[in-house]
């Protein structure tokens, strides 16, 4: 029980979109995706969806090739950018569509969803504003009962409130459910206590595909006197690093495990600064000097 | 030296989106402007630069009404949710068009910027996606000189390293040009340290309009045993109350001073869970149980 991609490889001209990807999405995970954008990420899950093909490598839904094969492609339900509907059809409609397509889509749910939401069922689909082109996606996400459901940017100009609400009914859903989620999303800091696997895509490859956790207490954030950092961190692998006067903040791939010489703080890492941080190390723009480093995550 | 509204309301058929908004922007803030989606945010920005009429009150730019005012309008710049280049021009010569209408824009920043962020000058505007729409768009508001620049969802789509890079950029801009801004954002937890001034809009109405510090040492959280919780907090103003076993976790409106007794824990708010939580008492769901309260901010 599980989708399996083995050594996924697609090509648009002269950019290599992905590169002999492989992964597995096992039942009873929440996985992230996580990559910037043109990382890869919508190509890979096109493929896995069978709405592109790749130039070389397979992928199987409990061990049946999804290519040209309803049987497998009906255990996964994705929530993309794209709408599949007629243009000018009701939301109220919309929904009606999706028993016929998944019999066990759960209409009922989907109308209190909509409700909850605040999204009228009267409306039609394209006159929906960003935020409420996602809440409808994310109502046929939430309302299906495929035992693999994928979410791409799924909280796309949600506000606050509703992007809370959101993520509590995703929970829900697995607790009830078992399905496995795949979550794809550039809000990492919201997600960092959701996904319990997290994948990371950069420029066609996966640069982490570990138990969140994990990933997290594989690297940390030290701080001190820029000569202090500096005579400690010598030799180790230093993912980022910057300068305010006579400080230094550096970011280490490693464990936090010995005691620290006095004057040197060590900090655990949230997951989207580790991921900016494997990003820099990544460009190259490990080394970066400024007064102005306000972003918090 | 300001903007100010006066008494803006504003009918759309049924709905009241703006209902005697008053506000003043002075120069040397960041603004946060907040709210749902439909509180009425683009209605009041769109009146504010001259987009949409009101059907009362006035706005008006350094002392001078902004209604049909070019030298009023031109002291202020917008990065909307709409671009209004030709369809299928540019991103260079949408750049150079920009030094017809902004003789002080700095061209030469704006193609640094987009180097930068990867945008190439080469591509038409409508091929761009999601992300690299708003990084055009963010791109002219960092470049322009107006005293007044506002930003409406500038991050949409953007992944994490290129907000961060964003954040970063908006504050260099605004020490180094000294120019208002107003910023209108759903991710409020990654701007909470950006904005000094805060102002929410709720339906059509602004709930809070206070430096971002005051808001915050206004309402705290505070958790113990539910019987505990329940005796210290009678008679104070409740903003929302979250109940788990035997344990509660209520939201209260008032500044934290006084001590506590035993058995009670007071942590202090973060923006968004205090944005969150304002709306939770607006809606009138102030009490809810459930077992899965898992997001963070």
């Amino acid at each position: 029980m599980s989708i399996e991609c083995k050594d996924i490889t697609k090509q648009f001209g002269s950019t290599r979109a992905l590169d002999q990807v492989s992964l597995t999405l096992e039942p009873g995970h929440i996985y992230g995706l996580l990559g910037n954008n043109g990382a890869g990420k919508s190509t890979l899950l096109s493929i896995l969806t069978d709405r592109q093909l790749p130039d070389q490598g397979t992928v199987t839904v409990d061990g049946q090739p999804v290519r040209n094969n309803d049987a497998a492609l009906h255990k996964v339900f994705m929530v993309g950018e794209q709408n599949f509907f007629p243009e000018d059809m009701k939301i109220k409609r919309a929904l009606h569509t999706m028993t016929y397509f998944y019999p066990d889509f759960d209409l009922r749910r989907a109308h209190g969803l909509a409700k909850q939401f605040g999204l009228s069922l009267k409306k039609k689909i394209p006159a929906l504003s960003t935020g409420y082109s996602s809440i409808f996606r994310l109502i046929l996400g939430l309302s299906v009962n495929t035992p693999y459901v994928i979410f791409d940017e799924p909280v796309l100009g949600l506000d606050a409130q509703h992007r809370e609400l959101f993520y509590r009914l995703l929970v829900e859903k697995f607790m009830a459910q078992s399905c496995t989620i795949l979550l794809s999303t550039h809000l990492i800091s919201e997600v960092e206590n959701l996904i319990d696997h997290t994948i990371i895509l950069r420029e066609g490859r996966i640069l982490r595909n570990a138990p969140t956790e994990e990933l997290l207490t594989s690297a940390y954030t030290l701080s001190g006197p820029a000569g202090l950092v500096e005579q400690y961190t010598e030799g180790k692998q230093i993912l980022t690093s910057h300068s305010l006067g006579g400080l230094k903040t550096v970011t280490l791939q490693e464990e936090s495990t010995e005691p620290l010489p006095a004057g040197l703080e060590r900090s655990s890492m949230r997951l989207q600064d580790y991921f900016i941080s494997l990003q820099e190390a990544e460009d190259g723009t490990t080394e970066r000097k400024d007064a102005n480093h306000v972003y918090e995550s």
